[in-house]
């Protein structure tokens, strides 16, 4: 697989693809886009619980025909690319099996986003391949393009770290963030499928609240990444994360609250952004505030930077399926197989 | 109207109550509380755009079927109690003439909110009777019950302002607010009747977003009552506050996040809420993350105080129609009367 | 229990009951409404799945305090009235135990709706104790009030019977209906509790969908109401009845297409359910087309009859868990009690 | 023009469109979707009420950075296609003006597509060009893909005639319709933009109601295009429709209930349907219930017929903004300048 970085899909012949867990939301958004998607080939999705169905059963609104099948590593021999989207901590030695196989994979679950593997045991227990975490990189394309395309692991990020790191990276590269609240507000698409009551229709709807208010497992991702671009010297001191559920399907707003480090005005704000993000299609600078909607089914994050009352805001919307999960994914892979980094998902 | 404190209504004799301005949300829900309560009469409702109609028609979910009029101040020479819901501004006058014939008032306006008369004209624009301010109570009994019973004119808190005090009285109290960061998520109905293209469901419907992120008019408000309960010396430095609107109708959920001036542990936080609120029927202390549908269509508030990462987290639901609004200016027209403060909105 | 319809209450013995099943929907709504019932004193809630467990945690908006445990059917001597909210099949043998203590009984299940036993095992299966159904009365006040306050044991009518049942009457009883297409749309709490991933806020949210579009057990119940109350000969010769789900939390509206025997007018429509309803305090007849919010949190139902195009038209609307089950067990209730039939649910 | 049906776009030279009236839900979808067309160009857009202003401010989720202008037909020299998405009665006069310049026009309002003028005017009043109804052809291509293809003004029909018609048609061409009794379900998207206190969130939200329950407008249209359809003396004798507003925001779901002449077995009626629509492309035949989400954001229409309790049922699902109105007239667009029909919607 050493050629993968080759214009696969130029020349006609079109990448290979898996998804394996493609009946999680993620997942099955995942095989969607790949089956749309002109220089890939969707060849399999499998499925732990609902093998024997055809994926537009589950969902009509996908036009996958597939059926699903049960994972099997040994019949993958001529696939190039996997896409896993399972559960953290089971998602580790699928992984592993299809890198020993040579493949490039891009893994939607948490097991290889953390580079500090004993928080990584904290929050989501043992490691069982521990050893790949080297060779992982983490997939955010606007925050370190160059070691994307490299890749041959991926370590796809989750709806929270994309738009908070997005919304918060130019203050962090500064060394401006002496301490963040992110209130983060999220749509039950995020808390995955089958939820039960707690993401029953009866239970979400006219209704907000928090959840997990302290100690919730994205904070030290969200931490470690914006530190890793700080200046030596100047990390964020203090950092609350909270997240709420709201009564909407597919959507991710966060709110976040800084304490600069020196006092910053509306233009100098607006320039430190538009000289980080100016370049980059999938983000839209906003001088109004941004709403979910207006990027609902897009990769697009759209990012408001604002001197506010007593200290910076900034908001940061996304489409938590889909820039905060399955297109950033293929965006990954994009840029992986050489390809334009849009291709599939604009 | 020496005598409105005495228990109207245990003789038998109802106190009769005008609502001016009950085609809003705010206005036809306090017409029906009125209705419904047994001590009190509504004896008329006024409405400046629909005169003529029943109430019913419009609103056919409350009873009331009283047709809606013209105000006309001449002819409530025997009316005892008037509840006003203009927009800020018109609110004044007409409280002026009420109060002129000797009228208790509960007005649902800012106009008698603060206490800072520039600080109003900044946000509000010009006071037509800035002397009535001085004997305007500020109306949210949990914070100033002894002031609400002895009063003859009440202002009224809107759903920010109550959702955010209750919420973080107990600290500012203790003096323990260095700053704080409100992010408040409201419901539809806050932004009031007719509010055009930026209130339809399919503006707000899949959709989560800011709205004035900075200088909104209720900061200023929030904080001149939580310092107002600070001992000297130790009000709040620096205060963020930012609303967000969600596709939610009735409901208000604000989320404090609060830097301490000394560490308090989260055994010790309960104890300084429990103390505080331990006797108030309508504040129900919570271990559990609040949610808006908790207290939907009740005037009550529930609170969470909490340890989390890096600061205190105080969350705090409340209905914004009903204690942001209508049921509280009924709670607090029961306490100007000499009645039971919950009787009528439990 | 012979003396059950004698005013309890008013002689300050309130009617000791139990609430078996309180962890639904319906049950729960149930608990609380005896809860705050001035004559009835809750004793006892039970659960099958949820025992130790207090009800307002799984219901913070129902205050209801008391902790669930298993039912025991030996424990229950001193228990006046029983509320059975299982499901079917498995309510008979609880109703069956609970009158053997003479205990009187509602059930909110189907297992005793039926009077033709081979109909409902045909959609229920079999039924454990057939003997009890003959003494069991269908509980819709408005249809047989006089039935209701004579039972001892009730069949608590679900939402869609108590929907078109009242739509219809009025025609059934005139003998007009050749035949009827009935489009019900019921909220997602119609549904119940636990319904899964077919009842999850990602599935129902910006949807709109028939379910059971042919042979769904509610058709026989209510064409076997509607015709026990049609003069003979004059029956309904074809009915169809296909329900919908609508991202509604609570709420029923039921859209009834007729073609009438003999052509009738506007008038004499609304001449036939003015002198039908005019005297029933929860039906209010509408010249304006009632919506499920008209009626939501109530034991109402509006009802609007129409001559329109080739057809007359009769909508509606009912709150599904309040008259379409819990608050309509209530009014059952009240009336085998002697009670006022409003009494805590108005 | 006369070369419109030549393929534009295949060398090169895109059509280019101007949309009048774009500030609407369906018009600035149109804009966007010619925008993102491959074959054509968005050389304008128009306005009454917000000139000056980008589309892209007005509607953040498209991509679409055109001012919009005040209409002025004589600088529409080069332009080859207008697409009107003015109300009705206003349309017909800028259609006018349009054809008299030679461009093709796909007209989105009511004005052109009733052949019957004394029905248009019983409905929308007097029609300024009542000349042109003779060559405008109705676009609906499942129906008449013929005649598109050759016109040269097209009456884009509305949400509910797409969906009934589609449900409807096998059935009407075998002469089997004898009653039919249409419940037709619609987003809140369907009443426009700016409509008021009726469509706004609080309205709306948590509610089902119907509304215009006789006399639509859209009865007749349906009815005329069905019996056009129908073999001689084989029309249909009676139709209802009631329409009903759900809280959705792009979707449409028809309901028919038909008796029909004569009897049909299951498999008899899926063959009908197969032999009708297996081969297009937008039409998929389904044996579960369609619901809304299924087809939202697309061109597609979903239908299950069924034989039901006492009746045949035909339930189909469309999105109202898409093949209801936008990329319906995108398709017919296609078809008109020889297109592959599927361009730009699929």
């Amino acid at each position: 697989m050493a050629e993968h970085t080759q214009p696969i899909g130029l020349d006609g012949a079109k990448a290979r693809v898996i998804v394996a867990g493609a009946t999680g939301y993620a997942g099955a958004l995942a095989a969607n886009l790949v089956w749309n998607h002109p220089a890939l080939e969707l060849v399999e999705i499998t499925s732990r619980s609902e093998t024997g169905t055809a994926l537009n059963e589950l969902y009509p609104r996908y036009g996958v025909p597939l059926e699903l099948k049960e994972l099997d590593l040994a019949g993958l021999e001529n696939v190039d690319v996997g896409i896993v989207a399972y559960p953290h901590g089971a998602a580790a030695p699928v992984v592993a099996g299809m890198r020993g196989l040579g493949m490039i994979v891009v893994d939607l679950s948490a097991d290889f986003r953390l580079d500090d593997l004993p928080t990584y045991e904290k929050f989501y227990g043992a490691h069982s391949d521990p050893d790949l975490l080297d060779g992982a990189v983490y997939g955010l394309p606007e925050l370190n393009r160059a070691d994307v395309i490299d890749a041959e692991l991926i370590a796809n990020p989750g709806c929270y770290p994309t738009a908070a790191i997005l919304a918060l990276a130019p203050l962090a590269e500064a060394g401006l963030i002496d301490d963040v609240v992110i209130d983060a507000k999220s749509g039950v698409s995020g808390a995955g499928r089958g939820g039960g009551e707690g993401t029953s229709f009866v239970t979400v709807t006219e209704n907000v609240a928090p959840y997990k208010p302290a100690g919730h497992r994205h904070r030290p991702e969200i931490l470690e990444k914006l530190n890793k671009v700080s200046p030596d010297g100047a990390g964020i001191d203090s950092m609350t994360f909270v997240p709420h559920m709201v009564p909407v399907d597919q959507g991710e707003l966060v709110s976040c609250y800084v304490k600069v480090r020196e006092e910053i005005s509306q233009d100098a704000l607006e320039a430190l952004y538009e000289a980080r993000y100016g370049g980059e299609r999938f983000v839209t600078l906003r001088k109004t505030p941004p709403g979910m909607r207006d990027v609902r089914g897009t990769n697009e994050c759209h990012i408001m930077p604002l001197v506010g009352d007593d200290r910076v805001v900034v908001f940061a919307v996304i489409d938590n399926l889909w820039k905060g999960a399955s297109s950033q994914a293929i965006q990954n892979l994009n840029l992986m197989l050489g390809l334009d980094e849009g291709v599939g998902i604009s």
